[in-house]
């Protein structure tokens, strides 16, 4: 990093989802790891440890985002639907209602496979539904995700997600009726509105091609939708207008595109990553990074692979990936006038194969930074620095004080 | 401490009351005092300070217990009377009015001596008023505990805590009759029960054989009883409820059993501790608390040694007591598959000899914990460990995060 003045203009918040760890054998893959980069970035700024919510409570990446993006998740997280429905690129709007889907195989009046027998050729059948489910003044939009699951999204006035679910949670049963939970006419308008796009989702796609062919083969059809987790899509105070800055999101997850768009953050696809490797994808998603830094006054910038090795459960997949990540951020160490944060949403350990609330590393390195003595960016040493330890709903204020778009509390 | 697995599933957490101190001649009792067990676990595990309430907030035994067991004091807490009948033994219930009391003499309808001149028998007066005090519809629990002191309970449907207190505070004066201070009907109930009860107590101890002995004696009798202090029994959450896990409590302070006890801990004695020596009744609830890990979950350990000797002002001996506790602590240093959490819930410094709110020390040693570099327990270097400070409500959310009994919030 090369000072050229005092304060910082730009901001390239950088979240290496789920690399940091619990110790195994006394060391952590980001300890483990030869990080050069990360770690001459850590010896030339401030280091602290962050509880991306509050000690002891583990997030998702869906809240750790919102929290470090200065959006208090006690507040804006309003259940799975909303979120699951952004993250598989619905462009949600606040106060729609948002809810998670199953395909289903529903014969003879019962759920005979929760899951239609894991189906994964879904394209036709949500083709189907956007294209011939139809509910007066509300607009239906449906969208599959991964394998069997879909989401699905009610706009329109007089809505409330104040109902249940139509999933039976159980094979065997018949598909619940929604109904209103707390006796709004509202909601009992919108539970109407869920049973009638139930209804219609099963006439529209029972004898659907993909259907006949899968009952030829023995397979469950997938000819009815479990509709569960309603949730409203929360008013989210646009970035832009909240921090004054022009925000972009540099990612591929989808999950965290969909609330990146939802905090008013420009989303910004690398073409083309689909047929590139792990590493390419990160060294071009710095690149687009980069570039975006050119546009845009603050990039978020989401590097998903160390989340998904501790998921697996994978030491050395998680220790050489974010060898690789560090490789890639070489042209950082000599980025100019931007104040660089490098931290991580949640610890998803080896040892859990799932997310932790053991706190992360952060990294703040810019003009104007008190610079610590830490000199290695890692989970187990970073609470020597400068930060101590800090929360995630932290951050956003600390950046727009060391950047000087902070106004004065007082006299 | 032998790793065994990579998550702990049973929680060790030892509250050495009032052992952090505040320098004098530039150390404490436990920076000074040779502790090896204490160190090592400290070595192996990861430290912090702690504030039990929040920076500057003097807690009391009761306070600090409720915060570290994760119940809310600002929610909890509602006031000496029910605190203080749950400690000298009184099976409190959720909605019980709970007073503190004292034995008093009154003479021609003035208190002439608010504590009976010290009167420290008080067995007989106890059993009398049980026996003989009664209010239709409410039961009525009285229970003596040190000195002149004592507790009552009101148990019963429509009470109130919102009432006077009959502690006329000054001697020479009248007792004072109980009112509502919010005008309810419950409280107006709640007050005339009081002064019901008051003249009852006057009119069964007045002639009891103590008193006229005391009077023979030229003793002022213990022939009324002062009120104050009402307080509601707060509804406490169950702790296996609340955490899924079964807990006991081994302490030999009345105020940490009735709290323990209120947050639905098994409380497990320690036979014979009467006759033990201070050292000897260190050894053997170390020892009870080690057998109770094989049939709970979680257990409370309180020693309370080390806050006497600070209310006393008694640097050496504090120092000694804190060796003596080391050495006890010797099991714990080979103690496998268990989280232990070695914390105190406030300073009691010798120089004050009373509650301060000095950050205490907190070690953390068990499978999962990140080690850092501190190796030696106690408040002044604690802050350069891994916790860096955190709050005694942070406790139970860390604890049920490493051993992997935590809910993700989001996903």
């Amino acid at each position: 990093m090369i000072f050229m003045s005092d304060v910082a203009n730009k901001v390239l918040l950088i979240v290496l989802d789920g690399a940091s760890d619990r110790p195994l054998g006394g060391t952590t893959p980001l300890a483990h790891a030869k990080t050069p980069n990360l770690d001459a970035l850590a010896f030339g700024g401030i280091n602290g440890i962050m509880d991306t919510i509050a000690p002891g409570i583990r997030p998702g990446s869906d809240t750790s985002h919102l929290a470090i993006l200065g959006y208090d998740p006690y507040k804006y997280y309003t259940g799975r639907g909303p979120f699951e429905a952004a993250g598989v690129g619905i462009d949600v709007k606040g106060g729609d209602i948002a809810f998670r889907c199953n395909f289903a195989t529903v014969e003879g009046g019962k759920v005979t496979d929760r899951r239609a027998g894991r189906i994964d050729d879904t394209d036709e059948l949500a083709r189907t539904i956007n294209t011939k489910v139809k509910v007066p003044n509300i607009e239906v939009i449906f969208k599959r995700s991964t394998g069997h699951r879909a989401a699905l999204v009610l706009r329109g006035k007089e809505l409330s997600a104040a109902i249940s679910d139509t999933d039976p949670k159980k094979e065997g049963l018949p598909m619940k009726e929604s109904h209103a939970t707390d006796g709004s006419p509202e909601a009992k308008r919108t539970a109407e509105i869920v049973n009638n796009v139930s209804d219609q989702v099963t006439k529209a796609i029972d004898k659907s091609p993909i259907n006949i062919e899968r009952r030829k083969q023995g397979k469950p059809p997938g000819n009815a939708i479990l509709i569960r987790g309603a949730g409203e899509v929360p008013h989210i105070p646009p970035f832009e207008e909240r921090y004054g800055m022009k925000g972009a999101v540099v990612a591929n997850a989808g999950l965290i595109i969909g609330i990146g768009k939802m905090c008013g953050l420009d989303f910004l696809p690398v073409i083309g990553m689909e047929t590139m490797s792990p590493v390419e994808r990160v060294k071009a998603k710095v690149t687009k990074a980069l570039e975006a830094l050119k546009t845009h006054d603050f990039v978020l910038l989401n590097i998903k692979g160390a989340d998904e090795a501790g998921h697996d459960g994978e030491m050395e997949r998680k220790t050489r990936y974010v060898e690789a990540v560090d490789d890639a951020f070489k042209p950082l160490t000599s980025l100019k006038d931007t104040l660089i944060i490098i931290t991580v949403d949640h610890s998803t350990p080896i040892s859990l194969k799932d997310h932790s609330a053991d706190p992360v590393p952060i990294l703040m390195n810019g003009p104007g930074v008190r610079v610590d003595e830490v000199g290695r960016y890692n989970e187990l040493i970073a609470h020597k620095g400068g930060l101590c330890r800090i929360r995630g709903m932290d951050v956003m204020p600390i950046v727009l004080d060391l950047i000087n778009r902070t106004k004065k509390f007082g006299a």
